[in-house]
């Protein structure tokens, strides 16, 4: 047994099965052990921002790390901005970069760079291994953090993957989360039965089943509402699920729907603060007139902490099937004529499948689905954590090989999906029943938008070309058919709603391509 | 004036005249800036890789630096693998990168990340802008970085662009080239005229015009052999120039090839080593027993460092027509049959024009073509220096800004298109006069070669995955035609010399699909 199937070894015994990989020479003696070494599924990235992400939706849906395989600096920078988005999602996630050998590493060869600076960037955990004998307990180690809901960057050098180690053990990862803490849990119980105006802002596992029906209990105990970030990693939600309010995304709105609460209780979410700093506005959206209490951010699990928060509320288990706390079926009708941001959502809403996994980067366009969505049948709705643009595309290709069974909508802004287009090759390689609907506004809209809070109203030359992703306009039907992915092309909500009803009804990838 | 006027004015007066950008909130100052200060025309590239690369190959076309925008973390790190290229080419280019408002950093905003961190594993030159009166100064200190060949990379707050500076001061960019070394060049001239086999390899600005010519003096004066990397970054060659030899790629063959030199000269080359590390095999190519010296490594200009070391040697200018030193004029015929490698490099090397800029990312197919190509009339050939794939798409976007008057001919492979396969947009969206020349063999050939070496004969379902792009075949005309890139696809040498005849004739962007 060599470095390299003792790694494979290793991850698979802890429950690694899929290796979402663009690899190199120095990667070669893993991609030789995927085949010797037993219950790892490779799938080619044609480029690593399609790895990276895929590995992140994979490991949101799966709750358990996929592998990314990436060759040296170069390639591990390529899936960068993807794993930044994973780290903001706490996705656990595990990458294995391939390094020179280390008597080669002096060399300074072409492709030598500093790796460990860039894993440094996202990583919650990393290490460089330092021999074959090292392996096992380094990738025992690494699955471990992510586990704890982190991005697990292991570097092992090409000599240590080769180096035959026999009667070589293979060592189990090990995870656990923190004890609750008693005294956190008094006093978010105390701030939420105060009879203050509260809301309970729950992140990360906390929008899971369970996580979201222990706030129900939460919020039938007390009338605190129950509320999400702007952009939550992962979240459950439609009819017979709890009602959760978003965050909106310009800081007006936020500061609007959050200023009404004396007490804010925050279960696994970020601190809420601006996307970006906008001038006489403050970066924190609590502001310091409001208490604002954090539970569970010591590595508990969230479950359990809001199911021990309840406990402490002697809340009933089974909440009543109340219209103010669970939301009730409501499926919006077909709306007709041209398409707008609001008919996409309302199309979608009304033909969405139970089950579904939605995959949110329609940006612009899709700022209306949320609250058109709310009632649908259920299903997993993920966006774009980190804010890093291309998410969408091979987050799709990963939820798609974590859940076979279950259909994939992504619901994608143009501009976005140029980032990680090449993804349309794996969901059409893996015949992954991934919808994509591509919301053509050929611009980057939310800069149109920002050009108008700052009072551009007659933009110039250069402004419009940095834009505008006009001139040419993008023929998505043809791109898509390129990478061996069918796809229509829709101006209307009937044709839309026409394209998108018979594409879900054979499994596949296909893609709408939405022009508005 | 505001900080990103400062900034742009500052950068138009040191002579950039081009942005490649992918701009987003935390830029939007320098975006709108773009309009109102004159001379710096600003170019999309709809991913950064694009915007790196297209940086990289203006860079090395115009010996002087394109600006990069880019934004933030999450956009930097999308362009690091074409940035390590341009440092390995030692390419003069200046990134600008957005950062949070200072005063919002400490929200850790979804997009914050360690730029620092990210800018450093491939920055010459880097500095996070301390105050928008600092941002002329920074700004000429960057320039100044990045004319010493390096890649120059300023940070610039947000709340820095916008701040107001009335009367604020321009400062001009200086830059000069060291003095040169007297004892290093009475050195190169006793080594080189002491009668041992000897070889002088040349690298970066050595292998431009005026090197070369004084390269072909040194020859003329000692008999050593003119030789250079495997992955030099920019060279004039072609006939009536100099003959260079190139540095094979498997080390075995690179190895054969220095060996026979009792002293090798390295003028702006990398000290030779193997692109990957070999068990068994040094890493370094000269060996210990061979005299190595090493020119002008402390900052010279190494067209002066040649032209002194051709002085001190006594070799008359203007070295006569020799047919040993000079390549004489010799285009191929025009083969027939189904394509190969060598076929396809025959049909380029028959029918490119006179002043093309070649950019060689072939790899395995374009292995024969620098042989053949050695008498086609005078060219420039840029090639993929630091192995970082997805370099020559946007490499020839670059250059085609830099050059407009001259045509470009992307020779590229098709995994390695996949990477920055956006380039195709920015081709169409400029009119550039790019030929893309796009070798389809549907796999990572050169791990299938690898692989090879490593003893894998029958290579499982796992490794076929990985190495295999076929299952879909890619339809490289759909993809160009959804981009906005009209494009052909040929089976036969004929068919190829038939399209490339044809294509060339008229101006803008075009691609050849190479069904190898």
């Amino acid at each position: 047994m060599n470095g390299a199937e003792i790694l494979l070894r290793t991850a698979a015994e802890a429950g690694v099965e899929v290796c979402f990989a663009n690899a190199g020479t120095t990667e070669l003696p893993i991609v030789i052990a995927l085949d010797s070494v037993q219950g790892i599924k490779a799938v080619l990235g044609v480029f690593e921002g399609v790895c990276t992400g895929a590995a992140d939706g994979y490991g949101r849906m799966a709750g358990k790390p996929a592998m990314a395989l990436l060759h040296l600096g170069p390639g591990f920078a390529n899936g960068i901005a993807n794993l930044h988005n994973a780290r903001r999602a706490g996705t656990p996630l595990l990458n294995v970069i391939g390094e020179h050998a280390t008597w080669h590493r002096a060399a300074d060869a072409p492709l030598t760079m500093d790796i460990e600076a860039l894993t440094g960037a996202v990583s919650g955990w990393q290490r460089t291994n330092a021999s074959a004998g090292h392996i096992s307990g380094d990738v025992a180690d690494a699955i471990a953090g992510a586990l704890a809901g982190q991005v697990a960057s292991l570097i092992v050098p090409h000599d240590h993957q080769l180096r035959e180690c026999p009667g070589a053990e293979i060592i189990g990862a090990r995870f656990s989360f923190a004890p609750i803490d008693g005294r956190e849990m008094e006093r978010a119980a105390q701030a939420l039965s105060s009879g203050k105006k509260a809301a309970l802002m729950l992140g990360r596992r906390a929008l899971r089943k369970r996580g979201l029906e222990a706030a129900a209990r939460i919020k039938a105990a007390t009338g605190c509402n129950i509320v999400t970030e702007t952009f939550p990693g992962y979240m459950e939600r439609g009819a017979g699920l709890p009602r959760v309010s978003r965050l909106p995304y310009f800081p007006e709105d936020a500061i609007a729907m959050l200023s009404g609460y004396e007490t804010v209780v925050i279960a696994g979410a970020h601190d809420p603060v601006t996307f970006f700093g906008y001038e006489g506005i403050d970066s924190f959206i609590i502001s310091r007139n409001q208490e604002k209490i954090q539970i569970g951010t010591g590595g508990q699990d969230m479950v359990a902490v809001l199911e021990n928060l309840a406990g402490s509320l002697r809340a009933p288990k089974g909440t009543a099937m109340d219209d103010h706390i669970f939301a009730p079926l409501n499926r919006p009708g077909i709306p007709a004529g041209e398409l707008t941001g609001e008919k996409v959502s309302l199309v979608l809403a009304a033909l969405q499948p139970e089950g579904a996994i939605i995959v949110d980067e329609g940006l612009t366009t899709g700022f209306p689905y949320y609250q058109i969505a709310a009632g649908t049948p259920p299903h997993t709705l993920l966006t774009i954590t980190g804010g890093s643009i291309g998410y969408g595309m091979p987050c799709a290709v990963g939820a798609a090989l974590a859940c076979p069974e279950r259909p994939v909508i992504n619901f994608q802004a143009d501009g976005s999906a140029l980032y990680t287009v090449q993804s349309l090759w794996t969901e059409a390689r893996e015949g992954l029943n991934v919808k994509t609907l591509l919301c053509s506004n050929r611009s980057y809209h939310i800069l149109e938008m920002e050009l108008e809070r700052a009072g551009i109203t007659s933009p110039g030359p250069n402004i419009r070309s940095l834009v505008g992703l006009d001139g040419p306009a993008i023929d998505w039907v043809k791109v898509a058919a390129g990478f061996g992915v069918p796809g229509a092309s829709v101006r209307t909500a009937e044709e839309f709603a026409g394209a998108l009803g018979r594409t879900l009804e054979e499994p596949g990838p296909f893609l709408i391509e939405m022009i508005l």
